[in-house]
């Protein structure tokens, strides 16, 4: 028996992403595909990649378009999401690709969002330790941002493991620009960022840096602070991520290596790569794969590690059905079989 | 049951997209995985795009390695694939992406190849009229050149239904890199193509010309002449297609609409777009799909086709798999249903 | 004596590129720099590129704040610059880089713009036979448009020469997103054309279509008739224009090669290379400089000359600082001296 | 009286630019220009982009022909330069913008480099505290490595100010694929590059690290380590860098930034951007330009600091170039006044 899915937001990246992957998911019907300014569009006119579901017609954002579904996917504005979520029923398995639900932290939350914290979800990173079990029978979960699932990934095996010493992590990543989503603005457009790279939000004021921290220090078990810098490529897709930390006194390559090696050896979707091969992030574009790299480097006693995603899928769509799989006990991987469109 | 295929030239572009098509082809289990300069290498180390099949290890492109297998595809330079072809038993369905069987006439084959003609298989584009009844069955296919896939899928429904000018046929495509292979020359390294266009094969120097035009010939029932002229474009994939024909004296637009609506009305990976949207590569990314708009120009009395495909999906590998499906008797879609990787 | 020279439009990418250029040109001296809705704001803000005068504040457009100088540029939206160029007085050197009075036919303009004509004015390509000329000692300028210069490069000297059939002209050019303008529009912005091509304004729609049909008609002597499909790459800078033509019966190889090494065999800025070499956007990156290339196809009967520039510099504000340096008296090549960027 | 100078390495990405930038120096003439396996080539079927100097044949690099002007470029793989400038006369300007003569330490260079030292040259990076004396009639000059030339303008007001904290710096890079050289290699192909970013030389294994740690350490007054990540970007040109560093403690924003400023506020090349204006190497492309910004992030007690610019100009040729002026005594920015090529 098919399982109704309902997308909102559907004219915008991840929106379309979600539809994208649902469309060849063997296992869900897709009812309503919802939009705001583009209600009433067909959706080949703004999402033409989407050939199969081309001649659907985008519906209104609304509480009862989206209601009467299995799964929700809300893939709106902060602010948007928990206002509509908190209007479904809770026997609907909501499924936030937006940030309102990830921070545990309401003073976080407003400092860096400005609105009143609506609660936390479980967090859609299953490879995180402990989390495929909280997702399990779930009926809220919020989707990680792209640059903390590429963030966490890269370096929670390392605290995980007791390797690596709280302060002076440091991270680095480049997105390509759907990051920053479907906006018309001069600053995106391609002239301004077609070769060319640029920082930006530096120095601590990235929304996600929070969200990093939240998440390394759950996996320490003591505060970990982190300067994380992000960075927009001259490319769409792809996040790779640059993370660097100070080792333990005596920790050596070995134990760093065994430590990441163990943490991934059994996901079907984050690979530690073969020692001397470091990520591209063509070689997961399209796809929920995530790859990773490290180095020890003893001339100043850090592990650096390399990750890369896609970030609309491994990033927010990808993470968002492998939750949904696993919420709805189903298997994981059902819908994310694609493999890289490389080169 | 399920039919066992192998893929040679495995290491290079049409190889690594046949490889990723059939790693989620429902029908097919993948044998043998060869090539010629990294035999022996793991598939992870040349294609990271591979995640499934990281671990399998390439083996020598040899006539012992492929056959036993039910399907073979070849994706090997020009008159490798003939030499091994020739030496593959009868009964098993050989699929050739490259150029050695495609012309049926042995002299533009010598003129533009400078070796002796190796013979005409039937070819793989199943949507030009006629040619999905003889792929039926078919145990050698010809998969089409990237150029004339899109050229043909442009022009054909016009000449079939007799409304355009066999002479002054202008065609004028750009191509991703890929369509220039994986290869070590400095004219395609990154900093010399990022940036820049440029044409090549001028003048009706291109190998693709006279397979465009035998295959314009045939659907016109007369001798079609085309100058074609394809250019290099900054992004790895993607063909754009610009094909331009005189109408015949009294055709206008709604005849010509109504034409390649006929053509292409009940295809699955061919779509006339609504009126007034045009293609975009990125729209077909990673995907078997093309997308076709056209516009009368009446002031001239020329109509303008616009056609998008990714030139190693529905260019080469789709088409591949596509034709296999058709001589296996499958769907024709198994293993095609991935949607565009877009933005 | 310094001639002094305002910009108005100085937030734009015409606007910018003319400062670029003006910047390092011995001659002048940078009196008003404007613009609209960015007045008031420091031109390092918005054009971070141009370092020496990053400091200086944009003024408002205004008739005031642009008179008083020996020269102005205006490169402005069509419509502004006609009615600001009405006020001003007519000893000044008024540069247009926009459409207003590039057009001849009042019914054309009023056809493909919608408005009245403004009139016409010496059109700044002087390469083309007679234009140098007309501009020396100009008081009005219209600089043509970024496809006629590349067009009309192309293909002017076969028809100068009498070499060329007047009908069954085909050019298809490719073009980085600049020439869209710095504009927000979600179909401009880096997600969406990066990786992709699509053509726009098919069908004779486009604007320069007339302006083609105009130089060439002026060239032939009788009316030539154009189909003209533009198409966007996915880079920032750059035309490569791909032109056909049908040739006069029994003219062959060598009559054309001679009449496009005679057009511009005296000209410093458009070059006929070397037999076998083929332009690329690249190698005129940032410069006034156009390269062209040709070929014939005896077996179209067709000759195909493809020609490369830089559509911000030859294209726009490279023709219009050349075309100042004529009508001024002035050596045609200062502020022009900068060579490509390239890689 | 007019320079003589000679460039070698002519056909690759270096000597390139050092011809860009040469051919509009109004104090210099260009004597040989000198290649290997280009010999007696035209210049301009390599660097088309060099329409002024297409017509030079390209000579043999020898200590003959280089040998008689008043200065050599070498452009030139590490060691091919030390040998070739152990034979230039002592009264010749030798200026190495290769890898041979930077390193202090005879160690460094043979653990990196694993040959002999050639010897300690004048650092070419006049904004450096006490570099610009050491360059004037300087007979000998050392171009510093691209990496390190973003990485110390970044970090050196900081140290030199005694701000920062030797220990903990991490640089991230992101360079445009020019960096990597003119050279056939599969990894470099566009196909691989464009839409796809990857680390390499991870874990202190790059060549630039030494580099960097002498300048920084040089700059401190006491040994500075560094965790230096180059990666490669999807464009041409241009180098990304984000340095970081502990600051020491009780130092604030005010005290950063005006290190910065005060260390820069006289340079006509490198420029402290207004506030909230971060770096974009397209704005730098092209030029001999520096820009850089800064952040002091209290949460984890770190500078963050981004600097921009063109690996190819201020990176190799441009401060090649302007050593030269200084060290001749010419005005330093002479050949240099080039504005940035952006859009």
């Amino acid at each position: 028996m098919s399982i109704s899915v309902a997308v909102s937001g559907a004219s915008g990246y991840a929106g379309g992403e979600v539809l994208r992957l649902l469309a060849t998911h063997p296992g869900v019907t897709i009812g309503a595909i919802t939009a705001h300014s583009n209600a009433g569009a067909r959706l080949g006119s703004v999402q033409p990649q989407l050939h199969s579901l081309g001649d659907r017609i985008l519906e209104e954002t609304s509480v009862e378009n989206l209601a009467g579904h299995d799964v929700v996917f809300l893939a709106l504005p902060h602010g948007a999401s928990a206002a509509i979520a908190a209007q479904l029923p809770e026997g609907t398995l909501v499924i936030d690709a937006g940030a309102d639900h990830r921070l545990e932290d309401p003073m976080a939350w407003e400092k860096f969002y400005g609105s009143a914290h609506a609660g936390t979800w479980p967090y859609g990173l299953p490879e995180l330790p402990g989390h495929r079990e909280r997702l399990r029978g779930a009926k809220r979960i919020a989707v990680p941002g792209c640059y903390p699932t590429s963030s966490l990934l890269a370096l929670t095996p390392g605290f995980a493991a007791g390797l690596l010493e709280p302060q002076d992590v440091v991270i680095v990543s480049a997105s390509g620009t759907s990051g920053a989503g479907k906006a018309a603005k001069v600053n995106l457009i391609g002239s301004e960022v077609v070769g060319s790279m640029s920082p930006y939000g530096v120095g601590g004021g990235h929304r996600h840096t929070p969200e990093i921290e939240q998440g390394l220090s759950a996996a320490a078990g003591e505060s970990v602070s982190v300067s994380f810098t992000p960075t927009l490529a001259p490319m769409s897709r792809g996040i790779l991520t640059t993370a660097t930390a100070r080792v333990k006194p005596g920790v050596g390559s070995e134990e760093l290596r065994a430590a990441w090696h163990d943490a991934y050896e059994n996901e079907a979707f984050v690979h530690l790569l073969p020692e001397g091969q470091w990520p591209a992030t063509k070689s997961v574009q399209g796809t929920n794969h995530a790859v990773i790299q490290l180095a020890f480097d003893p001339h100043v006693g850090r592990v650096i590690v390399s990750a890369a995603i896609d970030n609309l899928t491994k990033g927010t769509a990808g993470g968002a059905v492998q939750s949904m799989n696993i919420a709805l006990g189903l298997d994981e991987g059902l819908g994310l079989q694609q493999l890289g469109v490389a080169p």
